[in-house]
C-alpha cells in the first residue's frame, strides 16, 4: 500500500482538505487528517498485517455449536472499536468522529491492504449499526448499536437462504407478530459474514425476513434485528434460539468465518422490527450499497498489497538477461529491467490506481450528498447511484486478472506459501460473488441505473467525464488521451443509446442480455477518466516537484495513465462491437444444446 | 468430460481412423481406437476421479527426508504402467502400443480431466523415458527405461535451480567426469515435479548440468541421468546422494509433490551423460516440447471438467425467473434459463472445445510427421513448432478465466469446498508457469517460431487456415464466420509484418515488447481457425444426424462456434490496435518510477 499515492488521490486530485470547510467537517483541517492516515496506518502495520498469514493457516472451525476463530479477532475488534474506527462516519452528537467519507474509506482501504478478512468485521459491525441509526427506534439503538461500535458484539447482514441469493424475492424466513414489541423468527440463513464466532460476546443480524401474510416478492420483506443472545428481563444475556449449524470452508478469505444459521428451531428466537414493515429490501439496500463499495475498496485493497509483493520481488529477483543483450557471461539483471514484468507490473498499477481513484470519486459524491447544496447533494446523489454497480465490479473483477499478473511476476514462487501471493490470489475470488454478483451488477447498472429518471444520472455522468476532458485538453501532454477518452465517451454513449432503443422495442430480456459486457465496457471509460483526471493533478505535480523522488512518483503515475489510454482502453473495442450487434444468441441457445 | 465431444474430433474432425491406413498404425482400426478410448475412460472413473479430492486434501509432506505421498499413488502408477498407459506412443518393437498420438493424447486428456495431479506422475516417466529411448545408449535404456514404463520407477525433468528458471543458461549445477562411465554431480535444483515420493521405488531424474569447463550459457548445458537410487555392484539399490531438502506448498496441484534437491553434497552423485556433450538443452527440448503440449492438454482437461461441474449445477439450480416474467408467485426457474448463465457456459465450451481442437491438432502434425511423406512430414513439423507456444498458453490462460466462469455459475457455493470448482481454480493456476511461462511462450513464438526459416512455419500456417476458410466459404451457414476469420488472419498478417519491420531496423526489445499480447492474439485467431474447421463437421454431421440427441449436439457446437466469433474474436482488435502501436511505452518506463 502507498501512503504517497492515497494522499495524492485524497489531496492533489479530489482535494479532500475542501471538505473541511463545510461546516459538518469543520473540526478538521489537513493536518488532521494526516494524523488520521498515520494512525490508520499505524494499526494496519502493527495489529493487522502480522496476522494476516496466520488468520488464513487457521480458519474458523464449528466447535460443537460454537465458531471458533483466530485469537486476535477479539483483540483486532475491541482495539478498533476502542479507538473509534467503527464510527468514523458517525456523527459527533452519536458519538462518531463525524470524519468525512472519502477519509473513512481511505483508511478501510489501508486496513484491507494489510489483513481483509480482519478489516471485514468491523466493516460489517459499522454497517449494521448504521441501519439501525437510520431506520430503528431509540430503544434499539441503545441496546444494540454502542455495543457494535465498540467491537463487542458482531454485526451481520443476514439476507442469503439455501433457496434464495440474487434472488432475495424468494426468503422464506418468517416473522410472525406477538403483539409483545417482537417478531417470532424461523427460517435458514447461509453464508452470513460474520455471522457467529468466539471473538465477541453477541452476534446481531440484520435479517430480512417476511411477516406472515405479506405480499410475495421483494414488496413482503422486513427488516428485523435478530441477535444471536437477547437481554432477559434480569438483565443478562440469553439465548436467542439461533444456531449455528456450518461453517463454510472458503476457497479464501480464511480469517472470517462466513456461516449457516437456524433460527427458530425451538420457537424461541426474537426478532424486533426495524422502520416499517414491508420495506426492509429498500432499508438493507442503504447497507448494500455502502457493502458495495466497501467490497470493490477491499478489492482494489488486496490488488495493491498484491502489487506491491510483486514489485518488491521483481526488485529484487534476478533472472535472465535483456534481450539484446548476448553474453552469457554477464550477470543476471533485475527482473524488473524486462518489457514483459514491466507490462505485468504496470498493468497492475493501471488497474489498482484508477480502481481505487474511483472508488475514493463515490466517497467523494457521499460526501457532497451530505454537505453540498440541494441541486449538488441531488446530482452526487445520482452519480453515486450510477456509479455504484461499476465501484464494486471492476475492481473486483480486474483485483483478480491484476494478482494473477502479480502472482505471474514469481513465476514458480508465486504459486507457493512462502509468497503472499497466492494467498490474495485466493482471497480475491470472493468478490465478484458477495454483495451481489457481477451478473447482478451488470443488470443493476443497464436495467435499473442507466435508465432510471429517464437516464438523468447517466447524462450527468457524460458531463461530468466531458469537464475532466476539457481541462485535459488544455494540457500538452494529456491531449491526446483526452481525445481518446473522448471518443470512448462518444462510443459509450452510441452503445448506450442503441441498447434502451432494444429496451423501448419491449424486448427486456434481449436489453439485458449482455449487460455483463455493457458493465465492463462502462467500466473501462470510467477508469480511463479518472486516469486523466488524475492526469490533470499529475502536471501540476511534475511542474512543483523539486525532489527526485517526487519527479518519478509523477513520471511514474504518467507511464500508468499512458499504459491504461494504450493496453486497458482499446479493450472497450471489442465489447461494442459485440453490444451493437445485439443477435440473442444467448437467449436462442436452448439447454438441452449444452448436454451431450 | 465428454465422450461425444471427444470422439466428434477424434474421427469427425481430425479423421482419426485414416491414421490407421498408415502401416505404423496399421494394427489399429476404429472399433479398437473406441474400445482404447473406453478403457481409458473406466480408468479415469474409477481410478482417478475417486482420488482428486482426497489427493488435494491430503497433500504432499516431508516426513525425515522422505516425501510421502497420498497410498493412492503407488496404486495408480502401477495400474497405468501394467495397462501399458505409460507407453501408448512406443513403438511395439520395445514393447509399446503404437498407438497414433492424437489418441494418446486424448486418453491423457481423459485422465487430466479426472485428475490432473494424479496423472502427472505418469506422463513425467513417459516424458523422460522418451529422452533416454531417443538420445541414451543401450545400457542406460535397460536399467531405466522398463522401469519408468511400468511405473515402478517416477521419471521426472530436473531443470530449474534457485537462481535459474527461465533463464537455463544460468543453470550451475556442475558434471565432472571420472573416466568410469558416469560423472560426478554436485549441485541444486528446485520445483522439480514428482521429484521424490514413496510410491515408488526409485525416481529417475533427467537432469541438466554442466560438465567443468564447458562453454558458458546455453551451449555448455548437458544431460544426465540422475537416479535417487543406483545399482550397485551387486545389483541392488543404494542411495545415489540426491537429498530431498524440501517439499513446496503449493496453491493447488497438491496431488503431486514438487520439491527441493541437493544433489551430491557427499560428493557421492553419479549421474550418466545422455547423447552427446553440451547438447543437453537440445535434447531437453524434446521433451519440454512434448510437455507443453501436455499442459496445454491439462489445461483444457480441467477446464473442461469445471465446465461439466457448473453445467450440472446450472440445471438443477433454482433461483429467480426470466426476466420479461413480473410475477413473483411462478416458481424460480434453473438459473441456466438466465441468458448470463448461459454466456458464461458458452464462453467456457467455445474456450475449452477450441482449445482442445487446436491441441488434437498438433498431435495430428506428431503423427503426420512420424507417417506421412517427407514433405508432409517437413511441413507438420514446422507447424508443430510454430504452433507449440500457442497450444501450451491458450489453454493455460483461457483455461484460468474458463475455470473462474464456472466457480461465477455456482456463486457462493463456487466459493467453498463442497463443489469442485474451487479445487480446479487453483490447480489451473499452475499452467502459465510451468514449462516455461505465457512471457516466455510469447518470446519462443515471436522471436523465434515466426521468424524460423524466413517466417516459413507463418507462411504455411497461412495456407493451413485459408484451406479451412475456403472450404467453410461453400456452407451458407459458414460463410460470415468464414469471411470473419480471413479478416482476421489478414490483421494477424498485418501486425506479423508489422512487427518483422521492427526486427529488421534492429531492435529486438521493441520487436519483443509485446510477444505476450501478439501470442494471445495469435492464439485467438488459431481457436477461431478451429471453431470454423469444426463447423465444416457439424455441418455435415447435422445434415446426418436422425436422433434428436446428435441433433442438439450439433446445434449445441453450431452456438458455441457463433459465439466464439461474437464474443472472443472481437478481442483481437484491440490486441492488434496495440501491437502496430509500439512506443515502446515498457521499455521506456524506469524501475525508479515504480517505488514512491
Amino acid at each position: 500500500m502507498s501512503m504517497r499515492n492515497l494522499r495524492f488521490l485524497l489531496y492533489e486530485v479530489f482535494d479532500g482538505v475542501s471538505l473541511t470547510r463545510y461546516d459538518y467537517y469543520g473540526a478538521y483541517d489537513r493536518k488532521m487528517l494526516d494524523m488520521v492516515l498515520q494512525a490508520a496506518w499505524e494499526l494496519a502495520q502493527g495489529l493487522l498485517w502480522p496476522r494476516f498469514q496466520e488468520m488464513d493457516r487457521n480458519p474458523p472451525a464449528l466447535v460443537g455449536d460454537a465458531v471458533k476463530v483466530h485469537p486476535s479477532v477479539r483483540e483486532i475488534l475491541r482495539t478498533l472499536g476502542e479507538g473509534g474506527w467503527i464510527a468514523m462516519t458517525v456523527s459527533e452528537e452519536l458519538d462518531g468522529q463525524q470524519l468525512p467519507q472519502i477519509m473513512a474509506d481511505a483508511c478501510h482501504f489501508i486496513f484491507c491492504s494489510a489483513n481483509y478478512s480482519a478489516a471485514a468485521y468491523s466493516g460489517l459491525c459499522d454497517g449494521a449499526a448504521r441501519l439501525i441509526e437510520n431506520f430503528g427506534n431509540r430503544a434499539l439503538y441503545d441496546v444494540f448499536v454502542p455495543n457494535m461500535r465498540s467491537g463487542r458484539w458482531q454485526g451481520t447482514m443476514a439476507l442469503t437462504e439455501p433457496e434464495a441469493g440474487s434472488s432475495l424475492a424468494d426468503i422464506v424466513t418468517t416473522a410472525e407478530p406477538t403483539g409483545e414489541g417482537y417478531y417470532r423468527i424461523q427460517g435458514q440463513k447461509i453464508f452470513i459474514s460474520g455471522g457467529d464466532h468466539d471473538g465477541v460476546e453477541n452476534v446481531v443480524h440484520l435479517m430480512l425476513a417476511k411477516i406472515k401474510g405479506a405480499p410475495a416478492g421483494v414488496k413482503g420483506i422486513s427488516l428485523f434485528v435478530v441477535p444471536k443472545m437477547r437481554i432477559s428481563e434480569r438483565g443478562d444475556l440469553v439465548s436467542n434460539d439461533v444456531i449455528t449449524s456450518g461453517v463454510f470452508h472458503k476457497l479464501g478469505y480464511r480469517g472470517c468465518p462466513i456461516v449457516q444459521l437456524s433460527i427458530g428451531d425451538r420457537n424461541d428466537c426474537r426478532g424486533y422490527l426495524v422502520g416499517e414493515p414491508h420495506n426492509g429490501l429498500q432499508y438493507m439496500f442503504q447497507m448494500m450499497n455502502e457493502s458495495r463499495i466497501g467490497v470493490g475498496m477491499g478489492a482494489a485493497a488486496m490488488a495493491t498489497a498484491a502489487y506491491y509483493a510483486s514489485l518488491e520481488y521483481s526488485d529484487i529477483r534476478k533472472q535472465g538477461r535483456r534481450i539484446k543483450e548476448k553474453d552469457p557471461s554477464l550477470p543476471p539483471v533485475p527482473i524488473i529491467e524486462h518489457a514483459d514484468v514491466k507490462r505485468m507490473l504496470l498493468f497492475q498499477r493501471a488497474v489498482v490506481e484508477g480502481s481505487l481513484s474511483l472508488l475514493l470519486q463515490c466517497s467523494k459524491y457521499v460526501d457532497m450528498k451530505r454537505v453540498g447544496s440541494d441541486e449538488e447533494a441531488e446530482k452526487c446523489a445520482l452519480l453515486l447511484d450510477l456509479l455504484t454497480p461499476v465501484a464494486k465490479s471492476y475492481p473486483s473483477e480486474t483485483g483478480i486478472l491484476s494478482i494473477s499478473q502479480g502472482l505471474q511476476c514469481l513465476g514458480g514462487s508465486g504459486y507457493c506459501d512462502d509468497y503472499p501471493l497466492e494467498q490474495y490470489y485466493r482471497d480475491a475470488r470472493i468478490h465478484p460473488i458477495h454483495e451481489g454478483t457481477t451478473g447482478i451488477q451488470g443488470l443493476d447498472l443497464l436495467g435499473r441505473k442507466v435508465m432510471m429518471k429517464g437516464g438523468k444520472a447517466f447524462e450527468l455522468y457524460g458531463e461530468e467525464v466531458r469537464k475532466t476532458i476539457s481541462e485535459a485538453l488544455g494540457e500538452e501532454r494529456l491531449r491526446p488521451h483526452a481525445e481518446a477518452l473522448e471518443q470512448a465517451l462518444s462510443l459509450l454513449e452510441k452503445v448506450t443509446a442503441h441498447l434502451k432503443g432494444v429496451a423501448a422495442k419491449g424486448d427486456p430480456e434481449l436489453f439485458l442480455a449482455d449487460a455483463t459486457l455493457y458493465l465492463e465496457f462502462f467500466g473501462i471509460v470510467a477508469i480511463a477518466w479518472q486516469w486523466l483526471k488524475q492526469g490533470i493533478s499529475v502536471v501540476k505535480g511534475l511542474g512543483a516537484a523539486a525532489i527526485e523522488k517526487e519527479k518519478n512518483f509523477y513520471q511514474g503515475k504518467l507511464y500508468a495513465l499512458r499504459f491504461f489510454f494504450a493496453y486497458e482502453l482499446p479493450k472497450m473495442g471489442g465489447l461494442a462491437e459485440r453490444l451493437m450487434k445485439g443477435d440473442g444468441l444467448t437467449l436462442e441457445m436452448k439447454g438441452a444444446y449444452f448436454t451431450d
